[in-house]
């Protein structure tokens, strides 16, 4: 088959090499910052690129509050209509958190855009590699090991189940909070502490570690006050997150908030995360195996 | 608090226990084919056990396709509805897989009945009990050891995943199969071998022991075939079940289905589960605490 | 190869089939009480089987302190004296707990009984199987799930080592004691909870299960006491055994002391690890690949 | 009770922090470079540290081969001659991996001197922030998750069992290699794949790690030839190493020689590690609790 892989950070160009690998032909625009990558074709325009394409895979996010073609891997400024003219309504066109804004573009140019990070499949491999990039972290940031550390994880949907599998799997004592009974008694099934999300106070001095995992403001002021000296807070929760920074830095809490971990830890896994979801998009609509 | 349990099998005589141990007052009527419970009060009318209970517990499930409440730890026979009778609209009424019939009869009464079964809570630690009792049947149905034992669970979900997990803590080679890309995402992500339950055929002949979890015809005569010679077949999908057990016979393939594990493996635990989803259920109206 | 197999248990049997599933010949002497082994000559003689045969396996244990064969799978009556009549030097010669007395017999008589009781890859994968054994073991014997069981494991030897994985694999929350501070870094290592064997008083009430693996008087009247009413208290020493089960008795402890469990719950495991070792042992000597 | 803590690098200076957040009295000499450690007294001579001290801890290694301190975190120059020669013969004195050459001249000046690097406690707690740091290392070094990742670890011992464990922990598929039947039944026990470490020809190729952890050159210009591109290549044994580095460079294998993890990933844990051993060993003289 072939491919057009237009724009986007590190993950888009291993996106671009691993699909040369599995011997597909492969052009790439706007990521012409990166070291050459067997098997792929960098072309200096958008249309030579998509030209001949049965795919075409923009990026994650798609593009800006101002409709530009996000490509931090480019010296290049390319607005998301620009792109689109260049493609055609035959094309299996995919790409990452599309706004509202280019989805009516694109569909009053008769495209139709396929968002791949709401596929489930992509969401729960992006969170096995959030999880490992969190155990690194907190191996990093702090000076003990992680086996007999008490960690607390809040939340406990794909990234706290994950994450809470990979620190007992460390030889760490596990706590995860929940607010729900069914996610409590799925706490209880795989062995590990429970809390209710609700009511941690008082009881958040034992622990060395606190991960948050979800998005809302569960770390304030009174909540980080308890924490005992040296323990490391980390915030895996997308905007604004859930521990209030401000506090923290008063209190002298080390807290580190962090973002897009699958990208930064493991820019191949996550190519080859989006790469799967590629093909499963491809395999449901009959263009591929 | 005061309770009434009123018929059901031994997980709803394990229930009056246990509610008799945390000190509430609790009456039962129609499960007295059974050993004296302490601190429980065995009635001989329903409408005594019901006078003046705060929460009323019936069985799981609730009753006979002829109305009839199932009762067997009595001698008694009591349509749903002569029960009912002895109830009160103000009383917390709670009972398991309620048929259409029987919600109808008591909505005509006046009564609401709380199904305790669609209770998430309550699903998941009901699979924890069934994944485990698969693993003790698993070992008492085969003479070799599960370290290191090839096996097969087909479906991921709520008992699939956890009995990978426990196989996998036992020492097997755990492979597990979906339908969905996101399943397979989650047998990843827990570092399983992963299939397609719509393509075993050709793959079936390298395990030791392959365990349906799936409530779908999956195992027809020609899969169950390719099983190697002493592969345990271990059916857990409630009716119609996914294996061809005539087809079984014929191949001379060992096949157990196995419904009902919680309570006949774990009586006081299956008890305790519904304790649980029943506290839950008070809570969330402001009954309990 | 060509094998005699001679007298032994139900482990001595699957060995037998296991090595004709291998492709050598195999004939077996007193062990007629079992079901025909496919591809295994049963013979009415010792010297019938061991004639031409260029190992020969002996039971587990060898001998009754009378210097009797020990052969609850025949009808005969054999002292080890008339069987090693049976052999001769050039054969390699296998045989489980062999006593003083036996062995001095056969080294007047020009033969080298080698012990595979002593072989350490023997005693791991027997370990396997006894934890495993006690796994089901405390399933079967309690009414509840292992899943949150609070268990100790007194002693982190092979099984205790084993068995508290297995235990921790299931759900279970899981303490070891051990005597030395060796010991106790592996039981941290592994991130259970640790104790020491010499100090156990006053801790033992929370537990719902407690498992001993070590040969000596480790549970008496005074820490039998402190259990709790319904604790599970299993022995899975050798004897004398760790438990003093009179004082439980009394006590209305529920003891059960388990010897042999892997012949028990996985016989044809059980014959798998013999064979494996004798397989060892032929290499070793150069006889076998 | 009082210490002495004089010479070595992080980890003493860790080692009198937390000796000292145990209500001890702590001096320090020559680890002057560190930051103030809260309730430790940095003395400017040997003599002033050790005067009243019950127990001396001296450095891992203690000593050059020279018959110098090893003093890192100092800007002096001191022969343990002149260190021994401020210690008298009631203080219980630790050090780590004593060479003959100092131990003789401490015995001529009457003082036995306790090595802690022998005790096999530390060397268990050692190989887990080892195993622990390994794995950080394998993260930081490859571009793709751990989960699903085809791992060797070379040799059974302390290290390569807790890796193994780590690895599976964190969703890698394990594989490990070890020499003995005993060692291959441990794997086997744990559910990982073995390997004879004397056959790894032509098994190589599909791993995307190998970790050495057995001090033999195992790993030569054949066996690194085998490895696929982009294999990661870990060595955690000592001098000499098992891993031919100048063939690895010659073959661009990426190949990476670590040692001293603990002290590097972990300084605290590294520190309380020889803490817990110098009270073990002061309990044992009935110097402490």
């Amino acid at each position: 088959m072939k491919f057009a892989v237009i724009g986007g950070d590190m993950r888009l160009a291993m996106l671009a090499g691993l699909l040369a690998a599995d011997s597909h032909e492969v052009k790439t625009f706007a990521i012409e910052k990166t070291a050459p990558l067997r098997g792929v074709t960098q072309t200096s325009l958008a249309g030579e690129a998509a030209q001949g394409a049965d795919c075409v895979v923009l990026p994650l996010p798609l593009a800006t509050r101002e409709g530009v073609l996000v490509t931090p891997l480019s010296g290049g400024l390319y607005t998301t209509r620009e792109i689109f003219a260049a493609l055609s309504p035959g094309q299996v066109i995919c790409a990452g958190k599309v706004d509202d804004a280019s989805r009516e573009t694109a569909g009053l140019m008769g495209l139709e855009i396929i968002d791949y990070i709401e596929r489930e499949e992509l969401a729960v491999a992006n969170a096995v590699a959030t999880a490992e990039g969190a155990v690194q972290l907190i191996m990093e940031e702090t000076d003990v090991t992680l086996c007999r550390m008490r960690a607390l994880v809040i939340g406990f949907g794909r990234i706290g189940k994950l994450l809470c599998h990979r620190l007992r799997g460390m030889g760490a004592y596990v706590t995860a909070s929940a607010r729900s009974w069914a996610d409590t008694a799925w706490i209880h099934a795989y062995g590990y502490e429970a809390m209710d999300t609700g009511r941690l106070e008082g009881a958040l001095g034992k622990f060395d570690v606190v991960v948050n995992t979800v998005p809302a403001r569960v770390l304030g002021y009174g909540r980080l006050r308890e924490l005992k000296r040296g323990c490391l807070c980390l915030d895996l929760a997308s905007r604004p997150g859930g521990v209030d920074f401000t506090a923290a830095a008063r209190l002298g809490v080390k807290a580190v908030w962090s973002l897009g971990l699958p990208g930064e830890v493991a820019p191949v896994t996550a190519g080859a995360i989006i790469r799967d979801t590629v093909y499963n998009i491809l395999s449901e609509r009959g263009a591929a195996d």
